[in-house]
């Protein structure tokens, strides 16, 4: 192609739900750099135009990191305020959430440092007391009102305005990355909206997340800002590298861990990863997790909610529980994708997904109802987490440490086991109950019209089995610290077993076995804690459950969502492991009629529009001759539309009879014929070829590797057929004994 | 090629110095496993044996994580050991070193606890005294003495027994991880000559680490113990993931960093690195340095000498003195990086590299005469970076840290900025000549004959510094903190500046000067110091001196000597930028005589074998005739003669007039014909190809990422060339003005 000729406009792009080629797309970027490179020379303003383009990434990182660190705070701060305003209201100020209301107050001690005069709940305001049945009634009641007006207002808002603002985001932004197009889903509406009912979901009180959203967010603020840049407007596969760093800095800002989202990014998310973006996504999700920690939202200096200040050693016998917790997070993680799935199957073919308004209002409701009496469903999630992650100390007052106090303090600061008091065994009872309403509600609540994580509900699952078996384990230990297993390292009066370490183990296992993440889920939840020491123990936990997940099911959480709804995404993980060939999948198949080619210099326009009519191939492949079917080039339909119209509307005397050639030099016409069209410019003259006894696993790696769109087939050098990578996807599909219609997309 | 016929011994294996086939290795390997899965359903023998197939990967990552941790601490108690044989003995037991001497001497308290009688030194052994001049010398000539023998061992062991054994190993590691083969460059004599050597060259004072040559240790131990799994023993692309692991674990236990160690080995060595092998590396990474945990070589419980405790805030505006660092560590890394590869070309092209022995021990009495007097190079480097990363405490006795106390702590148990004493101006004349000395001394060690690595130096420069350039800063704030730049946030009395801090961010600034490392450095760095609060700090400086070296240089240390050795390494973070096309490349050039081709059904075992003895290539493509020039597939000359070979020992009535086919059925011979010669078996049918007018940019990329050894050039569907990758390495070192030839293997 000759890029100093003007270009027609349109040629090289692409169509809605199209999967993008990234082979073009990185060679058109090149011969853009080697331009300016080599116009630099020229003058001292194409010099400073050649600087301002090289450093043009890192500026975009930074502005990045910015935009999502603050939208980050913002939702952070936001969802604060309505979370408490579900139980009460500020009278020194309705902007403050109880917190800070408080802390402005000068009636409180630390001990009662959430209860001040300031602080009202409904019941007070409205029947001006705080005690009794009654006002018990009227603030369950205002509770429940509430979360349902925050969800029919975010189920409404994500209804009208931007349908694509619901779920979590991160299976169609897996499927963006890997090449796909969906104009719109990280639009400026997605964003706005997204960023508005994020908040309004998480305040409702369901159990969701806000960390998957904001990786949707981070990476509607990184392809927004590509607008402002030539080189990353214009080119889908730049803007790809983009945002791969937009999604590191989401997780980023949604965690506190910068280099846990980068590798989240690496792991989890992307698809083309040159070692060029990753110190690009570095620098984005510093930036982002500075930009928050600036707005200090949580106003304790920390990025999360969760850090915990204990570095009590673990004991190598611990590892048995730990394993056990990997094994029950790989249960849970393969039964929720399983049932999840099964749902979200059943409202994708039923009535029930024409009346998502409902749906919302009646799983809130249940919801809300449920979670009021008991005061670890009624906090919110990410605070629930944070009391279970927490080591008792002396004057913790809540519930889950109310041991018998015999204050025998064998070791300066440290607490050793004691035996549990009544407030212990009523938490325990609690929390029973409050895993089993989240295990239940969860998988009914993840895919509805709104947007929702599922970190937060997972790592809750986890927390909460992690402690129960901690506080199981501690007492165990209290009471029989005789037994062999215990007598060698856990004497009377010790700081044997740390119920918070057994809760972020937990955690960690039931998110391993949804997402099947390792490396970055062990990074993440040691930058969320800050303990290197426990890397052992979360890894042991999270390779158990990725194990035990996968015997049950090969998929995680998104690539499930993914193959529900038909993306066409070549999975980089799995290995192709059946021994077909090229011919088995190309098309024709056997027995079709042959494939539809385009002869260099002997077809008129008048033909090469019929076949265009006829077909609804995205693209033909030009051959010397019918007779030969040597393989010259491939040519693209969009290409070929919007070259033969413009060709007819500008040039000349281009008409039904004129020949089109595709060779470098048309022939010497005789007169009185019509003048000829060329068409070389948009030939693509290296097309991807394998012979028909390739076999496939190397067909598949190849499509994987350089991102193609399609494959010509040859044998003995004569062109025989076609592979695109829907062929493949419904070829990997079929031999998975799946529905190979379910590949929806191009 | 049918797996189930016996295959010919030979066929599929590479000659040294050859470059494997990625693709023709995966998919061997693929066809391995898909056949332990079918026999898997037969019987139950067959199903243990694919489960524990499947499990072997994990099994082999656990013993090489247990090998190279055990190495490790060996290598760290000897060094440490040996290192302090130089100044004298243990009468304890000659066994202990100095710190484990006075450990079981009841003679000592805190303050002294280096001096106790049980530890002599040389003058005390021999002259019976400790003071004066004649004692002096006494100590000194011993040190030189010492030196001297150590790295004469050294040099002569790798000169002796294992040539492969010296330097720091990374080039090559990366070479070999390429897809090149380099036989018994990570065999078990390398492995022993190095693991002996090692402790030598380091306890020998040299300027020199052993951060490097453990990686190299590491990559041995995972090789050496590949031989025990079919799976891995006879797959040279299996082997490379086993190999890319063991490079982790290798920087794992170097720095006690597990996770800097996979990011190492992802960012700087690897080639080829699915996730499955991430997950593995981790896990290899973990084990490794839990194995070293347990040896506990520095008897303080961690893995690193390096731990600092300090967690003192920094301030936005200390960015500029750490961005200055970036600068002098890009500065130094581009000098370091010249002058180096001129010294080694040197080396390499005059006399000089023909007595490795003088030029070591050379080497080696200039070092270890310079470094007797001045305190900061007599002791090891590791030594003297632990102390300037450290901040000072009140009970610090040590020189830097002798500052005038005026014992007004303002806050509780930090220390304010306070005016330097007498001993931190004699220690910053000290530390200034000792930076000289490294500079210089550095620059001629890395390359000689012997172990050495490249991160302790480099870092060292780094630290020495950064602490002047931290202890400038920080009697600066002292004197001037009514300065605007210090007033709003350094008041007087207040701990502003954390010289300690200034050290470690210099550190990482001059080791990413030199690697050009970034992401995985910051990862080293914290998890080495424990401080995940001065990532931003580390980060600044680690991208502000990639760019300054990257700007006076393109290649980092370990491309350099890639380059320097001849390797045919094709580098994967440079993007190919000039605009050439495949027929270019390939060959025949365009005057040459015809491609040597291989017809699939008319040449006799004579043709071919005139055709193999008078011409070198690796391989011939076969085309239908050659008058067509159709492709029909690709045959190696290695598999050719080993054929040709076994069939005229094996096969009845095979003669050079026998026919040879390629084709699927040899039609019917008339009587008394020889019989013919079915070689399909040893055909590639599914050869790559690309046309004459692919740009070479997509080639370049092609090789790259399927890992190819030869792709063949096709026009319209006619063969018209090949390019190798030695082509491809030959065509960019062109482009680059750089000599073609310096790419010396295939």
């Amino acid at each position: 192609m000759d890029f100093l000729e003007e270009p027609i406009p349109g040629v090289g792009t692409y169509d809605d739900f199209n999967t993008i080629d990234w082979v073009r797309e990185k060679s058109r970027d090149r011969d853009r750099h080697r331009e300016i490179t080599n116009k630099s020379k020229e003058s001292t303003w194409a010099l400073i135009h050649s600087v301002s383009d090289a450093f043009s990434g890192w500026l975009l990182m930074l502005l990045i990191g910015l935009l999502s660190g603050s939208l980050a705070g913002l939702i952070d701060i936001s969802a604060h305020w309505m979370t408490d305003l579900k139980e009460g209201i500020c009278t020194g100020g309705f902007w403050f959430n109880h917190e800070h209301c408080c802390w402005n107050s000068d009636h409180v001690t630390f001990e009662d440092r959430y209860k001040c005069p300031e602080w009202n709940s409904w019941s007070q305001l409205i029947i001006s007391t705080d005690e009794g049945a009654f006002a018990y009634i009227v603030n369950y009641f205002m509770y429940v009102l509430w979360a349902l007006l925050f969800a029919f207002l975010a189920v409404s808002l994500v209804k009208v305005f931007a349908p694509y603002a619901c779920g979590s985001g991160i299976p169609e932004i897996k499927t963006i990355l890997s090449g796909f197009i969906i104009r719109g889903y990280l639009g400026k509406w997605t964003l706005v909206i997204k960023t508005i009912t994020l908040v309004l979901a998480v305040s409702s009180g369901l159990s969701l997340g806000k960390e998957g959203p904001l990786v949707h967010v981070a990476c509607c603020c990184g392809n927004i800002l590509c607008h402002c840049f030539n080189k990353y407007r214009k080119n889908e596969a730049k803007r790809r590298e983009v945002l791969s760093a937009a999604a590191a800095a989401g997780v980023s800002v949604a965690f506190g861990a910068p280099i846990g989202g980068v590798l989240f990014s690496l792991e989890e998310v992307s698809y083309y990863f040159p070692l060029k973006t990753l110190w690009r996504s570095f620098f984005a999700a510093l930036v982002a997790a500075f930009t928050l920690r600036s707005i200090n939202p949580f106003g304790n200096s920390r990025l999360v909610l969760f850090y915990v200040e204990f570095h009590t050693p673990w004991h190598l016998f611990e590892l048995v529980p730990f394993i056990l917790l990997g094994i029950f997070g790989g249960l849970w993680g393969a039964l929720f994708i399983r049932t999840n799935i099964a749902w979200c199957r059943k409202r994708k073919t039923t009535q029930l997904g024409k009346y998502p308004v409902i749906e919302v209002l009646i799983v809130t409701a249940i919801t809300a109802i449920l979670a009021f009496p008991n005061e670890y469903t009624r906090m919110s999630t990410s605070e629930l987490i944070s009391e279970l992650f927490n080591d008792c100390g002396l004057l913790d007052s809540s519930k889950l440490c109310d041991y018998e106090n015999h204050f025998n303090t064998s070791k300066g600061g440290e607490l050793p086991d004691r035996p549990a008091g009544v407030g212990v065994y009523s938490a325990m009872w609690q929390l029973a109950l409050t895993l089993i309403l989240k295990i239940v509600i969860t998988i009914f609540t993840f895919g509805m019209k709104i947007p929702s994580g599922l970190f937060i509900p997972s790592m809750a699952v986890g927390a909460i089995a992690g402690r129960l078996l901690g506080v199981g384990m501690e007492q165990l230990a209290y009471y029989h610290h005789d037994w062999t297993i215990f007598n060698s390292w856990c004497s009377q009066g010790a700081d044997c077993i740390t119920p918070g370490l057994y809760a972020m183990v937990g955690a960690a296992a039931c998110l391993g076995g949804v997402t099947r993440m390792t490396v970055s889920l062990v990074v993440i939840m040691f930058e969320l804690t800050g303990g290197l020491e426990y890397i052992v123990p979360l890894m042991a936990a999270a390779m158990t459950s990725k194990w035990v997940a996968d015997a049950l099911g090969r998929e995680g959480i998104y690539d499930a969502h993914i193959r529900l709804n038909g993306y066409p995404f070549l999975e980089a993980k799995e290995e192709f492991a059946h021994k077909t060939l090229a011919m088995d999948v190309m098309k024709p198949r056997r027995n079709d009629p042959l494939l539809t080619v385009l002869t260099q210099d002997s077809m008129t326009v008048e033909d090469v529009e019929t076949i265009i009519s006829e077909t609804t191939y995205s693209g033909f492949p030009v051959v010397v001759s019918r007779e030969s079917q040597r393989l010259v080039g491939f040519v693209l339909r969009r290409d070929l539309i919007i070259s033969i119209e413009n060709a007819r509307k500008k040039q000349d005397g281009v008409v039904s009879t004129s020949i089109i050639y595709f060779t470098e030099h048309s022939p010497p016409m005789p007169p009185y014929t019509p003048p000829t069209l060329k068409l070389r410019n948009i030939l693509d003259l290296s097309p991807f070829t394998v012979t028909d006894l390739t076999p496939m696993e190397i067909v598949v790696d190849i499509f994987r590797k350089l991102g193609l769109r399609q494959c010509l087939v040859t044998h003995n050098g004569r062109l025989l057929g076609i592979i695109t990578k829907k062929d493949v996807l419904k070829h990997i599909a079929q031999m998975a004994n799946q529905d190979p219609d379910s590949i929806l997309f191009n």
